[in-house]
């Protein structure tokens, strides 16, 4: 997919801040050819929503006609809320109409064409599009936002179906070492808090064992977890030494 | 998925219209739990832009911090610009997040945080977070509106893998017999207009036969180019009764 090759058609857009907004999607996403059909207001390149995208405001050409604006693409769009307008233009759900413009954005222009915000696109706009695109809207409130609208068709044309499987961080897990090294202070510290006797079951001292695997730690998490026991540890130690008993609480080893 | 199980939290937004444009996104796409966390104007609610969703701004609830917009959760999910803010935080593309948030929603509420249009989630918002999010926007560009932010998110958690196979609406294909009488009709007229000689050789027939297929006509439209060349036939046969003589115009034939 050449992302230069998406022109992306607003017609007849009224608010200059949904035009900003276009824009600024736009910018996110990386398409920056934007072109205009008759703006209802001529001031929209000063539009304060277009966060950062100015310079895509800055380049929009404006044309007279959709015929005009589409003139070089080899496949032109409409988006559209409604479920279908008219049976004989093919409609494609968002997720395989991406894959078409994608493919074609591989070879030739494409144009995505937006309605303006009160109205959509007209029957006369429709007319010069190969097919038409619904965002999988609810059909109780099946009208989107403009910006919003370019946003999400934007999304899915650059969204990646293998990283929908995999994790962009995998962390680093703990050695066995590790968890073994943090297994044995906590059996430790149980047995000199008084949670469990100091010298415990075989059967206890494996589900200890078993508790900590289960916490699934990274390996940063485990070197911090081996720190806060240690540090318990002393104190415990400290305490005995010092005479102080530890005080035994409600008894909440029967969950183990 | 339970939609109702989403909790979208705005974690102190500052422009009643970025709330409601979150709102009207939420009503598109069928998320209705809407909580707010210190929000900026407490005239929120009236926000001209959550058109079609006063009910979801109506409902909303506020909270004065984030460990009570989320204690009913049991994932919190906070969405970020940043490549990596903390290493230690698992940071997931869109796509895969939402995986595990689908999954999530089959059992158990889940909160999903949106920061401040200026600042997004602070640190100390983000400890409260199992994992970070991140559209997959450019480096160059990252921060999205907040409102296409929140679109974009929950069009990717309903969004349909299978629908990206499949059309939504396979057109009726026309049968042999009417690409058949359509292909005989227009080899009358191209005889009759002196396209080609009245008695065509067969590999010329041929190619037209051919042409014909290649149109990839729906079954809708065969019978329409079927009426438009009956008529024009007509039209030819009543110019060559009355005298009339086809001129004849430069060879395009050459490319058949």
């Amino acid at each position: 997919m050449d992302k230069e090759l998406l022109r992306v058609v607003l017609v007849a857009p009224r608010n200059p801040l949904n035009i900003g907004a276009a824009a600024r999607a736009m910018s996110n996403f990386g398409f920056l050819t934007l072109r205009l059909v008759n703006p209802y207001e001529v001031a929209f390149r000063e539009a304060r929503s277009a966060v950062g995208a100015g310079a895509v405001l800055a380049s929009a050409q404006e044309y007279p006609s959709v015929a005009e604006a589409v003139a070089d693409c080899a496949l032109v769009v409409g988006t559209t809320a409604a479920q279908n307008r008219n049976p004989q233009q093919p409609l494609h759900r968002l997720e395989y109409g991406a894959r078409l413009i994608r493919r074609r954005l591989a070879v030739q222009p494409v144009a995505l064409l937006f309605g303006s915000e009160k109205f959509g696109l007209s029957n006369d706009d429709l007319a010069h599009c190969h097919w038409l695109m619904r965002i999988p809207s609810r059909p109780e409130h099946g009208s989107m936002n403009l910006g919003q609208a370019v946003a999400v068709c934007l999304y899915e044309l650059v969204r990646d179906p293998k990283a929908a499987r995999a994790r962009l961080t995998p962390p680093k897990k703990p050695t066995a070492e590790v968890l073994e090294a943090l297994t044995v202070i906590l059996l430790e510290v149980l047995g000199e808090s008084g949670y469990i006797h100091a010298r415990v079951e075989a059967s206890t001292e494996r589900k200890i064992r078993s508790l900590v695997r289960r916490l699934n730690l990274s390996a940063h998490d485990a070197e911090i977890w081996l720190g806060i026991f240690r540090q318990i540890q002393w104190r415990l130690k400290q305490e005995r030494a010092t005479g102080a008993q530890p005080k035994p609480g409600k008894d909440p080893r029967s969950w183990l």
